[in-house]
């Protein structure tokens, strides 16, 4: 069988790095790709903000038959990161298909919260 | 690559807001959403309960290229808003493709508790 | 814009309801059903076990323009329940389209726990 | 109706098995399937790093119309296992189709975490 291993371009709408943590964990946020394909691909993150301009296509390197799961706080352009404690969103385009899901952890009171999700892959017209 | 930029109708079932909090954060639930166009979009957010008629079409505006999450304590259509401790579900319609997500924080006891999904995508026949 | 108002079937494997809770909330889970056609539909509710067969079409009700969240612990047919601390997997049919949810409440420990996905619609080939 | 039950082919990009745990309930994760055909199946499932090489196509038989909730930590191919603390992802093929779900546990802090979302499909070209 010959499948599509993923789709190349997906979107995340809650994004959100929360400023505190509690206990032995750290609150964060992950981007989690795997790319099956038997070649690296490069990627493209861009960060949609509710009241400025988009930080657009920070480049990163996914690497074949891996799994990456890159902390949002991580992520950098030209000396600019994502603020903690402000709602934003997340576009990752791809050169290659891959699979992107979403997860955060808040550790902001004791006892810990976890949410996940799949990205949403937007698909060619 | 021309792409859609998501879709126009979505749908959230499990809409409910924990009348209760507790520490540093507030039990609140988000619809975040995700204006990806070179245009600002129009939405209307209809709220289907299990006992009434629905709240129908609230409109809000989105912004091209901005990131919204919006608070579902803060919908209000002539007055009437969503209770809390109701279920309920949600019902979002766009005039161009936007992509939307569900979150909901719940600090009704200590500890914190996190869930998320994507909206479901209503497509044309 | 005609749109199709959902799908007929939809899958939720991870099915579990935890047998303890604290605080004040009661651990639970919720199938949230949203019925956005202009009439009622029947719905038919089958639970696959892992060691035995399943229970097959437990039938029910959902009002045309209504929001619903069935406790699965509420569920029954010819007497049998869902019982507490097993996990199991819930597949819904429908004879309108409908939008299906699943949310989960565990309260076991002090501190809640929420998560929460859409349900796998399966469609026609 | 005659309807396809599912795919062949699912991700889940966000894996990790949480090193600790506290209070009655262990961390662990589980990916949870059912099986809707009258018959058997064969699964394959493939383990990602994201500094080594896969582990690849562990088998594993899932019954006719029955819940598989596979623990993680339970997976073994000629005696390699996935170890805790350390992100990861993972490939689900079978034989015949199925529906695949992922969550966690993580009782890392006193006070429950858990997260799930169904697993990404790949469909045929």
């Amino acid at each position: 069988m010959n499948r599509k291993k993923g789709e190349t371009h997906w979107i995340i709408p809650d994004g959100f790095i929360p400023p505190l943590s509690s206990g032995e964990l750290i609150s964060h946020e992950s981007i989690c790709i795997v790319n099956c394909n038997n070649e690296d691909t490069a990627i493209y993150i861009t960060i949609y903000f509710e009241d400025r301009d988009p930080i657009e296509k920070i480049p990163m390197m996914i690497h074949s038959k891996r799994s990456h799961h890159i902390r949002t706080s991580s992520l950098e352009l030209n000396g600019e990161k994502i603020p903690v404690n402000v709602p934003y969103s997340i576009e990752v385009e791809s050169d290659l298909p891959i699979i992107v899901q979403y997860s955060r952890l808040d550790s902001t009171q004791p006892g810990l919260a976890l949410m996940s999700t799949m990205g949403y892959p937007l698909k060619s017209e």
